[in-house]
């Protein structure tokens, strides 16, 4: 095979530019390494004229990225738009119509639209790669696809949101609150348009969920990942869950369990000394669990230029090395539908009350856990104010339902004020 | 491609039971994932009466690795024996010559004749795969010539030898010193036949050599491996390096200079808040860095039947799923033959001298440095006995070469007894 393998990128924005200039200034490495030439013959985006700081003159241009996916001249149309609907689904609908491999960095439309594109795609006799949508530069969908085949996965575990981990690592480091980190974020441009996607853990969820597609051999099911965000975390959390030797992340945990398959996107607590919780910034973290392999940790940093191209060169060059593997590791007709089963895994929760300065408040608390199956591990009641007093309980291992039964009745006491934070302690 | 994948396995020790139990008890799930089932056929040994614990009885037996590599129905031989020369390499080279695939655990063969055995198989249209070589369950190969492909390696850095890892951490942990640590790892049966292979760094330095081949496209070159063991050691350097915030690490380090081909196993001081500072015990971790992904870090078990065997089963699904490429990432005809360069980055040392307790030693030692052209960054002298002090020196950077000229003209000027310590401080 020495044909040029033939590109048609769609999307210049960051992660496109840094696919044009890898294969621009890469050209021979490239094709010593694939054993053929790397070319790109067609783009595509919103704007023709801007200036991108790269030489696009010598591709044609296609003001429709659909139009790109069904040109002759392009072998793999390179996805890196953005978006789970509209333009970037329909123009990959329309390169699988039209023949063509897809590489994409699209997660979104991969955990909303991938179990029907991976169909459409095997029908024809296509790959779709997307290496780039989870954890820009670290290579985890091959590592575990490929390089863990032998095992049976057990767990799948990440920090794979870099703005998440950059405010709670901030929050932590600079003892500012929330909100504060949040604005520092967003001008220095690390929020998605929409922030929610980031600090609601869903742009993270969308990540897991295609992880566990490939770990358990099911149909992605993004609606079925539980998430929660970040927004209610304080700075009093951070610095409490570091007292007692513990860090706060954005963790997303994936397993099947008696019950089903379980995809938490979670605010957690991990041992400050794993590395999970030594993981500063906008890094980000997979851990691969394997009945064979143990554990294996994979970390490097989430997003940027480089990384992100990186990672979508790594798929083209597979594609130009012949290797052709079913979009979630195997056949697509073959994905079992998960029961999703929600937090059935029991563990150790933090709890933040925030107690009344009324005689017997600790003790009612106490009374209605015990009642709900909940033993405490360990209590702690801080310095209060006039009126009311932290309290921070880590209970023994439970389950998010009777947890949550406990969480409900608490407040009918009438010693608690405001809502109690319930964080779960992860086994890393 | 629906046939059997046949394979044939040489070696029945821990890795080749490993192996034949995924292969039996994950019949399903290798057939779902590589498309077609993966069987064994052929199996050899030395003692065919041993009980490993496995069923052998529905696979042929050979007495020889050769009759093995050689046999009709098999397609990949799967070489798990150990040892650079004699059975392995001869059976190796069988399997060549008769037109099987070769998937290897065996870092030795490959340091060794990984360059003429790539140019044997490539000719005869072959693979030689050996991801289990290095860093055990870590897909490090993998991540290196296929994740990475995108990138201009820039250095690959790496903890790969357990049980240095296991000595030196436990020296710290336990204050112990270098020869009960030692006592202790053998009884544990966590060295080889010959420990100069593990605490002399040979066994890592055959790992760093293969790691090398790929990122910079040359022939493997193990002879050229800077090599220093951990043997000189004392729980004093631990101790002191902790002090100044190092830890000790067998550190493995790969990188293309203007001068050559920079390839180095020894003993460094890490940062203790770096990834490779924290690892600890039987770990590996393997730092992989390119110009476009910056950093990646990879993290597992370095040895045990488990990791090692899930390392052999990736690249046995690998062939099973069609995917070749040439031994090292490109073709051994065009790997070049680098100049070695030893040890031209340079770096600050940390430095460990016993100053006798003589007037104007320390401003002494201090000239020689300067006139070396080496500039001290920090100097510790620590509470001394009878007739010595020892003395702690931490030097801005400097090149090992006038490094070394410094400590030839030390022991002239009569205030320094024994030997100095000179460990360099990597940057990671």
């Amino acid at each position: 095979m020495t044909d040029p393998l033939r590109l048609g990128i769609a999307g210049l924005g960051t992660v496109g530019v840094g696919v044009v200039r890898i294969v621009r200034q890469k050209a021979a490495l490239l094709a010593e390494r694939a054993g053929r030439p790397v070319v790109i013959t067609a783009v595509s985006a919103r704007s023709k004229d801007k200036d991108r700081g790269v030489t696009l003159s010598d591709y044609a241009w296609e003001d429709d990225p659909v139009a790109l996916a069904q040109r002759d001249d392009v072998d793999v149309f390179v996805e890196v738009m953005g978006g789970h609907d509209g333009p970037a689904k329909d123009a990959t609908e329309a390169a699988i119509a039209a023949g063509k491999d897809v590489v994409t960095a699209n997660k979104a439309l991969l955990a909303h639209h991938g179990h029907a594109l991976a169909l459409a795609a095997e029908a024809a006799g296509r790959v779709i790669r997307f290496e780039a949508a989870v954890a820009g530069g670290i290579p985890v969908i091959k590592s575990l696809s490929e390089g863990l085949a032998g095992n049976e996965i057990t767990r799948v575990m990440g920090v794979m949101n870099g703005t998440c981990n950059y405010i709670l690592t901030r929050m932590q480091s600079e003892g500012l609150g929330y909100n504060a980190l949040f604005e520092e974020a967003n001008k220095l441009g690390f929020l998605e348009a929409d922030p929610n996607l980031d600090v609601g853990g869903i742009d993270a969820g969308h990540k897991l969920s295609l992880l566990a597609a490939i770990a358990f051999g099911t149909q992605v099911d993004f609606d079925s990942v539980e998430l929660e965000g970040i927004q209610n975390i304080t700075i009093e959390d951070i610095n409490h869950a570091a007292d007692m030797g513990y860090r706060i992340k954005l963790l997303g945990v994936c397993q099947m369990t008696g019950r089903g398959l379980e995809q938490r996107m979670s605010p957690c607590l991990v041992p400050d000394s794993s590395p999970l919780g030594q993981l500063e910034g906008g890094t980000n973290m997979v851990v691969l669990e394997g009945d064979q392999v143990e554990q294996v940790v994979l970390r490097g940093p989430g997003a940027g230029m480089g990384p992100t191209a990186s990672a979508v060169m790594g798929d083209v060059m597979d594609i130009a090395r012949g290797f052709r593997l079913p979009v979630f590791g195997k056949p697509a007709t073959t994905l079992t539908r998960a029961t999703p089963a929600r937090a059935v895994t029991p563990a150790p929760y933090y709890l933040r009350l925030s107690l009344e300065d009324k005689p017997g408040a600790l003790a009612k608390v106490a009374t209605v856990l015990g009642e709900a199956g909940i033993s405490i591990d360990r209590m702690r009641q801080y310095d209060h104010d006039a009126t009311t007093a932290p309290v921070l309980i880590v209970t023994h291992k439970t389950t998010r339902a009777d947890l949550d039964a406990a969480l409900q009745a608490i407040p009918r006491l009438g010693v608690v004020s405001g809502t109690p934070v319930a964080l779960r302690i992860e086994q890393v």
